[in-house]
């Protein structure tokens, strides 16, 4: 599902363009991109969207919209993420197209363990490591939690929240499929750069985890 | 389309229930329910959503989402309401059923005119007279303004904004189907009553209207 290198892309978080920024992480080696923009009206994400929608295209990355099911399917997106205060999981699945992508942030272990039943695709699990990109994003989880839902979830897993360049292989070896990064990415001189080297690491490290030695 | 007596349900505008004040005033008649609440999470709106959609269902009202299609969508909602800063309206048509009625709220005589080929049903058209329960409305348009948009339109046109049961058959005999109300029934001590008064004047202006003497 190309979800190794995943960036979650809020406007908020950088003092840039966030399409350049988009554009540069994706070709440094970004595989997906969740649009997140949670102060913009409708019709400004609708716009922000489709111009990412564009860019991914291109590059033959996956394209995800946070909390909108509405906007990721009025624009093409390969899915929607949703967390526990959003629309419910269930509802989405019989709402979206059974070939659309739902993406869901559990709270708890229980409900990484009954997502897919309802309808999940993929999980993003966090926060694992402390982070300042979501003011509410709670206590980080460690790892130990994460390889914990991996196991519940029985989907493929993503972790988020804190992850750097540094930490981002730890996140693969707990049994992620990849890591979705805002600041280490959108915060950093080159996002072009930033993106080749989490990439390189993602990939050596699920690699690693295919062919143990 | 059963647009006469429509009711934009939004729970900033009452001290009671909101899903009590919509039962009240679909036994006095209202024909339709719009679901305005831009304060609550997606989960909540989602929630009171589904037990309105229940009451209107009962009632054989129709119901209707502000700004939300996925919510509209996922609640079997009959239509979605659109304004300028929300989805544009020919993304909401082609990417919500043939059958989905899709209303959308004009500012100006040319969108008002482009509406239909854009994919819009009906239209909301206001303020009319002034308003307190929006405060993004703008100035009110009159009744003129209400009788141009309506001849631009060519689909179903309900007024919106300041109406109340003593002005409201002025708004049909500009040539609006419908009225669209808000404090009209929410912020009277009976809303079953006031909107069957409402109903009463409407469809007797809606008579004159079909039945010239």
């Amino acid at each position: 599902m190309g979800l190794a290198v995943y960036l979650v892309a809020d406007p908020g978080q950088t003092q840039r363009d966030l399409v350049d920024d988009v554009d540069a992480a994706l070709c440094g080696g970004v595989t997906a991109v969740q649009l997140r923009a949670k102060h913009l009206n409708d019709r400004e994400l609708f716009g922000l969207a489709m111009r990412i929608r564009g860019l991914t295209a291109n590059r033959e990355a996956l394209f995800f919209v946070n909390d909108r099911l509405d906007i990721a399917l009025a624009t093409g997106a390969d899915g929607v993420h949703l967390g526990v205060d959003d629309l419910p999981l269930i509802s989405a699945r019989t709402t979206a197209p059974p070939d659309f992508f739902i993406g869901y942030s559990p709270e708890t272990d229980e409900q990484a363990a009954i997502a897919h039943a309802n309808g999940a695709d993929y999980l993003g699990v966090g926060p694992i490591f402390g982070t300042t990109s979501k003011a509410d994003a709670g206590d980080a989880i460690g790892l130990e939690a994460l390889a914990r839902r991996v196991n519940f979830a029985g989907i493929p897993v993503i972790g988020i929240g804190g992850i750097e360049v540094s930490n981002s292989a730890s996140v693969i070896e707990a049994g992620a499929v990849g890591v979705a990064v805002v600041s280490a990415i959108l915060r950093t001189p080159d996002p072009e750069i930033a993106a080749k080297q989490l990439a390189e690491l993602v990939h050596a490290a699920l690699n690693r985890a295919l062919h143990p030695a």
